[in-house]
């Protein structure tokens, strides 16, 4: 297998002008180099009796759900507003290009589960956060985040471990 | 472990008056279901050489990407209209409520590729149509379709059966 970097394409000006879309989407269709990745997000957490791997809709469910798998854990949907059926919980947030909503069921974990949040990228930790205040509010134990990329310059890394959060990511781009 | 079914939540009049839905996110949130509901989709697979697992958006993110893992293969994202980055196919198609269209990258596998497709829920089967359209379309070798529930009722099952595929589905809702 190559570096995993490689595996990640670059689009540039999507979803709209000036981004430079990381697209995991050729990360994904590789069995090696998604493996790799999935192990990898997991394997910092082995020993630390996960009971729930939360993720973030919509990419965060591919590697989440795999995650979750890996560890003998349960999987937890955090969605966009207005797509899960029962009673939620929600929280708003800005993000790179927008604001929007995050949504968790009221039943989703039982308090005092000791869960981990997994999701693709991690940019100015916008989403994260919310996600983790969701977590948080319902009573759970974050044990760690696992992100496949980090953007450095956009300080969400800092940001969670300020927060006191273990993050756990595998490839950087910095400066391009 | 209790019976699969158990683990099912059925919420009534979601997402609109009449329709019974059958929400996952409870039997995800169990590990030892989820765990099971995983391997029993994979396992009529694992001798079948599966390059690729295409998952439907989003609840079918979360099972395609632990199935594409457990199997050693590579993850195929069909997604809702406009999501995906790159360039795309597009097929249109009449749900149980509505109508929608389905995207798949281009690139996203190679002629021949062997191909297992994965989502939550068979009802008429007109989203997995779609979707063995796309896969088709590009000239992929659909192997088979894996299900955690089936509406027999609604006749998805028998469609694709016409059409010879092979169907695996785990919990079934009838007349009820």
């Amino acid at each position: 297998m190559k570096d995993l970097k490689s595996y990640i394409r670059t689009i540039p000006d999507f979803p709209k002008d000036g981004i430079m879309f990381r697209d995991v989407t050729t990360l994904f269709g590789n069995p090696a180099a998604f493996k790799h990745a999935v192990d990898a997000m997991a394997a910092p957490f082995k020993s630390e009796r996960i009971d729930k791997v939360a993720g973030i809709e919509a990419r965060g469910f591919v590697l989440a759900g795999a995650v979750a798998h890996r560890l003998g854990a349960g999987f937890v949907p955090i969605r966009k507003e207005g797509k899960l059926p029962h009673q939620t919980l929600s929280e708003g947030y800005v993000l790179e290009y927008g604001e929007a909503v995050l949504e968790m069921h009221l039943d989703a974990f039982e308090a005092g589960d000791r869960i981990l949040l997994v999701d693709d990228l991690l940019a100015t930790g916008g989403t994260a956060a919310a996600a983790l205040s969701l977590l948080e509010r319902l009573g759970g134990d974050v044990v760690g985040c696992s992100f496949i990329i980090d953007l450095p310059d956009l300080g969400g890394r800092k940001m969670l471990e300020d927060m006191g959060e273990k993050v756990i990511t595998l490839v950087e781009f910095e400066g391009e």
